[in-house]
């Protein structure tokens, strides 16, 4: 195995915090070093790829190993450092396995924040943020981003309406009968910094949903005519603004 | 809960079988009316929603109940029965849940078949057609679709194509370089009649890739510079076609 990771040049792909440069070391600890020496069986000249969220994307060798840790060396870049699309996913958190679904999916789709935003009708009322880290980073390294989507602390959503940068604008996935078709509205929309807004399962109460559409810096959107489950409505407008404006 | 809902005219909502009419009887047994006269403890006079997929949706009527069976009458007509978008999925099989989240989402989504496919590096080796067929049921009632998705038997990818109809193009989820942005390739094709193919985990083999990219019918799109997972690539696509040809 250590031959086949020496061969495919890289293949194992690991989010880490350290500087990457020309001789960089990088000391893996923890999960990441039994994931790489025990899982993968990397030894000594195996070669794997790193990002940070800054420096690109680089080719680093194992110099060395220990039991529960192994020193890489940074040898070149492969990537140059992109930028991920300008857009935020505020969301009512679901319980755990539709949540870990919503981060990876998200994370895929080149998500830039996730937001957590307490509901009225939100269910859960605890969130793991440690686990939504956790999933935002594993799919990140498996999707090729040179990023991993933020984790924002969970927030109720008046304070998120209170706080908001008023420059951004916020689709609003919305059950109501005058929003417009998300094609339609994505086109129309005159800046790339945006958030996508959906509600936990059963929507938001009504007084809640007049607070959100009144604010100038929000656009109800509607995803057509049939009723999406909050996750799958949150993914489809990700998916269907990085389509139009974003970089897919 | 009879009176709740009977309150709410049909909350409630079930697809069936049997022609819908006003005056028509239907009668539920099994699991359904397990669920509507234990699990949602209707009386008779409770309202429910009923669709078959032809008739549009219809508000009933319960008449009379039995132990295991319940009878409906037809009240009036709620929807006219409306076009489900010509759009199918053809998707290497995933495991387990993976595949039941796939096809809850495609039906939320409004795809009208799917179509399972055996390719080389499938890892799935047999299809529970009446799983998936269970879950599209309950999508379909739950998203307020007149229709569910047609499951078709699963068939290898070589039978796939040889059997397909020309007219109807294929937008092909490709990692190869030279495919278009989905969107742009969208707003070019010629006709409403269309199927999106997905890969397997790992992807189609170089030999697969080949085959289906010489076919006249197959238009090769990308969903942008991040590697998503087979399932997030199908239900992106989807989403997509939906907002821009479709009916979202």
């Amino acid at each position: 195995m250590a031959d086949e990771l020496h061969d495919t040049g890289g293949k194992v792909r690991l989010h880490v915090e350290a500087a990457l440069s020309d001789g960089a070391r990088v000391v893996l600890e923890d999960a990441q070093a039994h994931y790489l020496l025990h899982v993968m069986r990397a030894k000594t000249g195996a070669r794997v790829s790193l990002f940070n969220g800054r420096d690109g994307e680089w080719l680093a060798r194992v110099a060395e190993t220990a039991k529960r840790s192994c020193t890489l060396v940074g040898e070149r870049q492969t990537r140059a450092q992109d930028a991920t699309p300008d857009v935020w996913l505020c969301f009512a958190p679901v319980k755990k396995t539709p949540a870990d679904y919503v981060v990876q999916k998200a994370t895929e789709l080149g998500v830039r924040a996730l937001q957590p935003v307490f509901t009225r009708r939100t269910i859960v009322t605890r969130i793991n943020e440690e686990r939504m880290k956790a999933n935002a980073i594993e799919a990140a390294e498996q999707s090729e981003r040179l990023t991993v989507p933020e984790i924002r602390e969970a927030v109720t959503l008046d304070k998120l309406l209170r706080a908001w940068p008023r420059e951004r604008s916020v689709l609003f996935c919305d059950e109501g009968g005058d929003a417009q078709p998300i094609a339609k509205a994505a086109a129309k929309i005159d800046t790339n910094s945006i958030a996508i807004l959906t509600g936990p399962e059963g929507g938001f109460d009504p007084a809640e949903r007049d607070a959100i559409r009144s604010q100038s810096f929000v656009v109800p959107v509607t995803l057509g005519p049939r009723i999406l489950r909050a996750d799958t409505a949150a993914l489809a407008s990700l998916a269907i603004w990085q389509a139009l404006r974003g970089d897919s």
